[in-house]
């Protein structure tokens, strides 16, 4: 036993134990992975005595950057470093580590985040043009900590590396659940872990208007239940995240998903009020004006207080769905006859004419003030200068349109982790497939993409377990070579990057039990663990279709303590793979076997508990559902191992009680019925 | 099975099941417990259609406090309500719950807090003389819910409440460990749970000057770290206390424990400087100047600036500890000709003298501010005037001979929570015992007591473990009758309450896993768990003179992740006397024998996880001890069951493995040892 990686706690309960190995570059934990990298064979053992170093033209940024560095070492390996807080006139006598940083580097997009680093048996020196790029070679430096029984080391490596993209994003909706500074905070940490570099802050939507405004106090003030941002708390976030390196992008969306805007003030709408502030979901009716010079006048005052505040060029206005997410049926706008006598006085055949009238305007405005204009789709319009940049949500086509019209823009179609797909989906989501047609100059438009965390279901308690640990996968996708793309190798790293990300205070695994918990009334969880790491929320926009929801709906059901691409599920559909495909491994059986027990009697564990917990009362025929298709499985399964296949109509019953389990439960469902299904499969005659 | 009590998940493995019991007032969690409880036979069924209504003259205090009960209240069954923010404006149909408040109250010493709860089959009332009173009934309601298999609940019920002191203090040093806005507002909502009133927040010492003076901004600027709170921040979080009914008091220390004041301006100093931050703990010379003009003149401008931003009229100056705990040999005083010439002049006999003549002329400043000043035992002197409050840290007697000075006082000594003792010892030391020698005037001046959770070996990681669950019992101390003192029964509700405290954010029970994840090098933490579950951090000061200790410490060790008062380790001990003194009954003989098997098992389990994880070494002999410890009490065990006595030289080896097994490893201990002593002695012949 020479050297040992870090390995995961058993997944869900698969005693998955640490094999020994000797630190090969298929064992390292790097994610997003680098462009280059090349192991040595030497080791730098890390002791009390390790200090850090920077040289050349370094800013503040890095300087905290490296005792944030030297704080998260000291954590994981209760070292006593006598160095903590670095400091620009400290002299430090025999460096572990050296920064070279050949200038401070500018906080914007395109600026150089390139490194080198170097791990020797002497010494590490991680090498940047700016100190962007030393906060990203410092975090893949933490990535490579070891330990083994001679103590903590870094692997002899030397790493290049640079991203593939230059924007790299996160959208947080704070609209329609609103998020504290330290849930913003924690997820901005979480970012720069995965070296992320833009946070998209969607500010306000029907459902909530959280930003201060000094200038027009009653948005903040009248449509928000009180929860905004003052302006020294968005000073504070925006600090918070040049420090991590991360840009901020601010989106006040217009002229559609209005009304917390006209709540505040209805002379503003294009129907003539009084509107209340939404709480259903969905596309609604409230659209600014895009008629009326009040509109204009109040936006130019507005946008000029917002512009002063957030320093980033970039400044989103969103721009769609009015309305209807297909096209511009904006019913307020057609129905108000002095914008329809307007449209045609202008010459504007239709609403997206119109529309980008009122985007030109804007335009127009942003210009002023020194931003450039960031949109949803469908602010693209062949009317509208080319100097915006369009993000894509519609899908592919319409950013290849973009691309071929001369527009720059951002992929996030595909990056919406609000739908709760796998981390795989997302993964594979190249924004540049080999086969896009697009030349290389209108490759270039592409800028990179954003994950999205839309905010209907999510609250700040769950709102980590839906970003992360998936949106590293993403950040993987944008920063990574294209090249790697192996997902059973992404999820082995995801699975301890999970971890990691905790140590920047995100409650992804944290408030997991703590959620069930509360459902339990503060029993045992155990038996409803069993149950919820094999569950998932529903996906895409499925959860509203099964029950009416609102902003006053409650986020601590067993759906919402489900997490998306449940690990234990993943693995057990991993192994029944594997199992189905090799030689039938009598390991492997047991193993399987060992867990379909688990499941076939949990059922009568749990039962007595969701009695108790009017809460549980939703999930209990999918906690008796799982407890008959494991018994299904089991059956199956032993089929197989024996070779003794099971007949036709056992097949055909089987497969229909597994339709019948397939059906979701208070919004969530079992996410081992293919598993089963291939055992069922595979059990019988034919 | 008609009834059941939310009942805490099995204590550390030992299954506790939930028993059905009719809801009886023995079975009631409630804490601090109220002053008096009638229980009725009917209950106030829980449903979606649940509202609030808000009658009489209430304030914005008491909607939000309503919003912030239905939204918990919505948190814990995953009802839907339709009404989630309540507004004075709204007329509200139907109230399930009617909040009646004959005036706002002000947030200030000794204002009503008094409630009457009624839970009737068709309505709740909950009445009070001010919104402060409401906002405490609405933490005993939530406190009621119940659930049964007929759904959730409320038991009829009747309750008169008032506190038995007016001052409930939790002091937070964020001095020495700086701690973020989030971890004192989650702490706030901890204290609102069990009704704790007042937030002493220790901004200042030694080792960190921790809020913005745009008077002196050197002072934050050149003595943090970079780490303190913006007097934006600090009115955000006194806004966000007196929301919850909480005020807040900050303190400034001087003239002692000034380090940080004079690394900014080190010519306030006694000594000529320069200074440096300090990172070492325990007492230290550094001094303000009290005979030169200059520091009256900075401090009333300092003083001014504070006394301004921070609202209530108690303020804090410290005044502990000049350099020795038990007196005044201020080193830095006497080594200064100039202030032994300014002692003769103005004829004071010694240090303690020119420390009160230093006080007299703060008190002047604080006076013209509008404070009233407090400050810890050393203030008191008989040449001070009687207007201050005096914190009594020392022992019970300083306080006794302040009052009968006339002095007003709170207690602090034996609710020092950083010393690491069991939630019990606080939960006994009564401010006020039935023996104490004070007449009715006299203990009128004892206005209640403080936790004091002092910094040197907390982190924003494990603060909230220090503090919780073991603060509740000193709420209830300082709020319920004297003759609550059941220890068995506040430990049966603070093992439920510990995890209700979780909703409100806080991290004692959510962070233990996590480190242990960490320490593990995210591996399968249960062998780890089982050691870590029955260890304590050294009590007292014990852990600075086991290993030398500063601020750049690392706090992520197993010391760290060990908690106080360890229930495991408790509820054996607990379970040992009970097998002892009753029937050796064989169900508790199984319980005791299971347990004790895992323990003795478990160092085989840990060792490979212990070699590969180098922070895990220092713990190695202690998990090795915990093993042959247990195999110790297993023999014991067998032999009490099977009456046959073992010999006494068997006694005497065992008691001195026992002993050696008592050493502490990595600042921890085992918290078992006791009672394995009790099974070794009653297991010998004699």
């Amino acid at each position: 036993m020479k050297s040992l990686m870090m390995l995961p706690v058993a997944l869900g309960g698969f005693a998955l134990l640490a094999a020994a190995v000797q630190a090969g570059q298929s064992e390292l934990v790097l994610m997003p992975w680098p462009k280059k990298v090349t192991l040595k064979g030497e080791r730098f053992n890390l002791t009390d005595s390790f200090r850090v170093s920077v040289q050349g033209e370094a800013d503040e940024r890095v300087y905290t950057a490296a005792s944030r560095f030297l704080g998260y070492l000291a954590g994981r390996t209760g070292l006593f470093f006598q160095q903590l807080y670095l400091r620009p006139e400290e002299r430090v006598e025999h460096p572990g580590l050296i920064l070279f940083c050949n200038r401070p580097g500018t906080l914007k997009l395109g600026e150089d985040e390139s490194y080198r680093l170097e791990v020797r048996a002497g010494q590490i020196t991680l090498r940047a043009e700016t100190g962007l790029g030393i906060l990203r070679g410092l975090e893949t430096l933490l990535q490579l900590l070891h330990a083994d029984e001679q103590g903590y080391y870094f692997p002899g490596i030397s790493i290049e590396d640079e991203p593939r993209f230059p924007w790299r994003g996160l959208l947080i909706d704070v609209a329609r659940h609103f998020m504290p500074v330290e849930v913003i905070k924690r997820n901005l940490d979480g970012m720069a872990a995965v070296k992320l570099n833009v946070l998209h802050w969607h500010l306000v939507d029907d459902q909530g208007f959280r930003v201060e405004s000094k200038e027009f106090p009653r948005l903040h003030l009248t449509a928000s239940d009180g929860f905004y941002y003052t302006q020294e708390q968005i000073r504070e976030v925006i600090q918070y995240a040049a420090d991590r390196g991360i840009r901020v992008v601010p989106e006040f969306d217009v002229p559609g998903h209005a009304t917390s805007w006209l709540v505040a003030y209805p002379e503003l709408g294009s129907a003539p009020g009084p509107y209340e502030l939404e709480r259903r979901w969905g596309i609604h009716y409230p659209a600014l004006n895009p008629a009326s010079e009040f509109t204009y006048a109040f936006l130019d005052r507005f946008f000029g207080e917002m512009a002063a505040l957030f320093p980033d060029p970039y400044f989103h206005i969103g721009g769609d769905e009015l309305e209807h997410p297909g096209g511009h049926e904006a019913k307020h706008w057609n129905e108000n006859p002095e914008i329809q006598k307007f449209k045609q006085e202008k010459g504007l055949k239709d609403n997206a004419a119109l529309q980008a009238y009122f985007n030109r305007r804007i335009l127009k405005i942003l210009t002023k003030y020194g931003k450039i204009m960031v949109g949803w789709d469908e602010i693209l319009h062949p009317d509208m200068p080319r100097n915006i940049l369009i993000q894509s949500w519609r899908g592919k086509e319409a950013m290849v349109r973009a691309s071929k019209m001369g527009f720059q823009s951002i992929l996030s179609n595909g990056y919406y982790i609000d739908l709760i797909y796998p981390a795989a989906d997302h993964y594979l989501n190249d924004p540049l497939p080999p086969d896009i047609p697009l030349n290389k100059k209108e490759k270039q438009r592409i800028l990179g993409g954003e994950a999205t965390m839309w905010g209907e279901f999510v609250s700040p308690e769950t709102i980590d377990s839906r970003i992360w640990p998936r949106t590293a996968a993403i950040a993987e996708r944008l920063w990574s070579p294209q090249e790697i793309n192996d997902v059973q190798d992404m999820y082995r790293r995801l699975e301890i990057i999970r971890y990691q990300l905790e140590e920047r205070g995100l409650m992804h695994e944290k408030n997991y039990p703590m959620m069930l918990r509360r459902l339990t009334g503060y029993r045992d969880i155990e038996p409803l663990k069993t149950l919820v790491d094999v569950i998932e929320p529903v996906k895409h926009y499925r959860r509203n279709r099964l029950r009416e929801h609102t902003s006053l709906s409650p986020l601590t059901r067993v759906v919402d303590a489900a997490r998306p691409d449940a690990t234990v599920a993943r693995e057990f559909r991993r192994k029944v793979e594997q199992f189905l495909s090799e030689e039938k491994e009598p390991a492997l059986f047991d193993e399987l076997e060992q867990r379909l027990l688990q499941w076939q009697q949990n059922h009568e564990r749990l039962l007595p508990m969701i009695r108790l917990s009017p809460v549980l009362w939703e999930i209990e025929s999918l906690s008796e559902d799982l407890s008959h298709v494991a018994g299904i499985g089991l059956e199956a399964l032993k089929a197989i191992m024996n070779r003794k296949p099971l007949p036709s109509d056992w097949k055909d019953a089987s497969l229909q009680r597994l339709e019948q389990a397939g059906v979701p439960r208070g919004e969530a469902e079992l996410m081992i019925l293919s598993a089963i299904r291939r055992l069922v499969e595979s059990a019988s005659a034919e």
